[in-house]
C-alpha cells in the first residue's frame, strides 16, 4: 500500500510500504477513508536536525472502515466506520479510566515503534477497543470531514477551552488562527462563551473564525495586540485565554493578556519555545496554566454526537482537499500558509 | 521609632525612622505588637546586586493595635487588634472584589513607595478598611503568634493547597519544609487531605510537619526524591503537588512527581529559577500550574475563625522569638537555617 514517509527537511514522500496485518489479538486493520495533515506535522517537516533514525512514517489523524479485527476485539467489527484519536490507548489503565488516554500506560503514537502512520491507505490499529470510536455513518457520508476533525483538531480545541475554564457566559481570548485556534473558537462557542476574541492576522482564517463564533478579532501582534486587548477589557485582560500555537511570542501574548487570577489553557505543542514560561509575571498576577496534549479519545463520544446532530461542523478548517499522492503539496501548502489544513483521500 | 532597614547583602539594621502619621483619610496608624521575618525577605538579604535606590525599609508581616484612624476609615477603630495582610489593598476594585487583593489596582506592598515596612514599632497603613482585619482578642492574647501567621505564611500555605486543588480525601505532596511548606501541610490537612507527603530533609522541620498532619516524609532530594515518590504511588505520582520553595530544583521535582492530569499549586517566590518551567514535560502529561502571590486578605476571615476556635495553630513555625532590636540575628538565623521563622516583638 502507499503511505507518507518523512525523509527530512521539507521532504515528505508517498511511497510503497507493507500492507498492515494483524499482529496482536487486540489489533484491528482499518482501511483509511480520510486522513489529514496536522500543524504539528510541520515541526518535523521544518526541522533541520538530521534524522538519526532515518525516514519514518508520519500522520496521526484518520478515519476509515474496519477490515479485520483480532480475536480479542469486542467493540468494533468489520464494516464499521471508525474514528481514530491521534494516539492509541488501551482504555483500561488508570490514566485512561481518568479520561487521560494520551498518558495511557500501554499506548503510543501513530507512526512510532512499528505502528503505522495515519496518512496511508490502511493502518494496523493496536488496542482497537480502547482506541477506535464507531461513527454510525456510511462510507460516503458527507459529514466525514467533520468527523475526521474529531481525530485531533476539534478535540484539541475543546481541550484548550476546558483547560482555560471556559463555561457558559465566559469572555474568552483565543491566541492563534490556525486550525486548532479556529476549533478552539468553535469549542468555546459550543460551551456557551458569550464573547470570543480571536487573536489572528490572516483574513481568510479569521473569516472562518467568525463563522465559528468569534465575536471580536485582534489582528495586531505582540505588544500591540496586548495593548488592544487591554483597551477592550478596561485594562483587566481575559480570565480565560486559549494558547493554540506553541511559540514563544504567542505564549508571551497569552500570559500578558490573562487577567489576574485567570487561566491560560494551552494545547500548542511547545516546540517553538525559547525562554520558557514567564513565571515571574504569572506569579505576581496569579495566572494559571493548564492543558497539554489533548485526550481527544475522552471527548470523541460527545463531540461525535454534536456533529451528527448538526450542532457543530468543524469541517471548514479543511480548506484544501487532496489525494494521498498529493500529500507533499499538502505539506507545502500548509507550510507556506496557503492552506489552513489539508485533507487527504487515499 | 525604630524599624528594620536593609542596607545590602547580609546587612539588616534596626534604626531610628520617623514616627508614622496619618497622610490620607483612609489611613490608620497601627502600633505593632508582633512582626516576623519572611523567607522572601531573605531574597534581598542574600542578593549581591547593588541597591540602586539605597537602603530601604523591610518586612511585610505584622499585627498590632490601631492607634489612630483617618476621617474616612469605617471598619477599624482605635484600640482594635488588627492583622495586616502582606499587601495592602482598597477592597473595592474589581480584583479585590474577586478575592485577589494582591492585584489591587490601588494597593501595594509594605516598605515600598513611602509606605512603612512591617518590622518596626508602628506602621501607617494605607486603605485601612480594605486591608486590616480585626481580631477579637486582647493585646496579651496567647494566640497572637498564631494570628500573626495569617498575615502571610499560613494564608500562603492555604493558597498553595487551593491552587493545587486539594479537597477532602486528596493525596497531596508538599515540596519544601520551610515555614510555607509546613503551613501548606497544615492547610492541606485542614482541607481534609487524606495523605500528605512532605518532601523535606530537615529533621526539626519535618517534625513540625508531622504535627501539622504530614502522613509521609520523603527526605531524599532531586532524582532520588522523584524515584521515592514514584515507588510510593505505583509509578503514577500525585494529582496535587504544592510547590513551596521557588527554586529551580524544587520546581523540577514538583513537576516530575505530578501525576498526569495533576496540578502543581505554587506560592514560592520564583526568585531562584534558572531555566524556567519544563513546559515540554508539562505538555506531554497535562500537568497544570496554578498559584502565585497569595491573596491572604481573602482567606483571613475564615482562617482567623479557625485559629480562634482552636482548629488550627500554625504558631510552631515561629521557632525563634526575638526582640525587634535582635532582628539582624533573626535574619542570620533563618539565612543559616538555624531557625524556621523568626518572630519579632518591638
Amino acid at each position: 500500500m502507499r503511505a507518507t514517509i518523512i525523509h527530512g527537511n521539507h521532504d515528505v514522500r508517498v511511497e510503497e510500504v507493507p500492507d498492515p496485518v494483524l499482529v496482536e489479538p487486540t489489533d484491528a486493520i482499518v482501511r483509511v477513508l480520510l486522513s489529514c495533515i496536522c500543524g504539528s506535522d510541520l515541526w518535523p517537516y521544518r526541522s533541520t536536525r538530521e534524522r538519526t533514525n532515518g525516514p519514518s512514517r508520519i500522520g496521526h489523524e484518520f478515519l476509515g472502515v474496519v477490515e479485520e479485527v483480532g480475536a480479542d476485539v469486542r467493540t468494533v467489527r468489520p464494516g464499521d466506520v471508525v474514528i481514530a484519536p491521534f494516539m492509541w490507548s488501551d482504555g483500561t489503565c488508570p490514566h485512561c479510566l481518568a479520561g487521560l488516554q494520551t498518558s495511557c500506560l500501554h499506548g503510543g503514537g501513530w507512526g512510532e515503534n512499528g505502528v503505522d502512520g495515519g496518512q496511508g491507505e490502511a493502518v494496523r490499529c493496536p488496542q482497537a477497543d480502547g482506541t477506535l470510536v464507531v461513527a454510525p455513518v456510511g462510507e460516503d457520508d458527507e459529514r466525514l470531514p467533520a468527523l475526521l476533525s474529531l481525530s485531533d483538531v476539534m478535540g484539541t480545541g475543546h481541550h484548550a477551552a476546558l483547560a482555560a475554564g471556559v463555561t457558559q457566559g465566559s469572555h474568552v481570548a483565543v491566541v492563534g488562527d490556525g486550525a486548532v485556534g479556529l476549533c478552539g473558537v468553535l469549542a468555546a462557542h459550543r460551551l456557551g462563551a458569550e464573547r470570543i476574541t480571536l487573536l489572528g492576522g490572516h483574513a481568510d482564517r479569521v473569516a472562518v473564525g467568525r463563522t465559528f463564533g468569534a465575536t471580536d478579532v485582534v489582528s495586531e501582534r505582540g505588544d500591540a495586540a496586548v495593548a488592544r486587548v487591554m483597551e477592550m477589557t478596561d485594562g483587566l485582560g481575559f480570565s480565560h485565554v486559549m494558547e493554540c500555537v506553541g511559540m514563544q511570542a504567542s505564549w508571551d501574548t497569552a500570559v500578558a493578556i490573562a487577567r489576574p487570577g485567570g487561566t491560560v489553557g494551552y494545547v500548542g505543542v511547545p516546540a517553538g519555545m525559547t525562554t520558557g514560561l514567564p513565571l515571574g509575571s504569572m506569579f505576581g498576577r496569579n495566572v494559571g496554566v493548564r492543558g497539554g496534549v489533548a485526550p481527544v479519545r475522552a471527548y470523541l463520544p460527545e463531540l461525535l454526537q454534536d456533529v451528527l446532530d448538526g450542532v457543530i461542523d468543524p469541517s471548514p478548517v479543511f480548506d484544501l482537499h487532496l489525494s494521498l499522492d498529493q500529500a507533499p503539496e499538502g505539506y507545502a501548502a500548509m507550510d507556506e500558509r496557503r492552506a489552513i489544513k489539508t485533507l487527504l483521500r487515499p
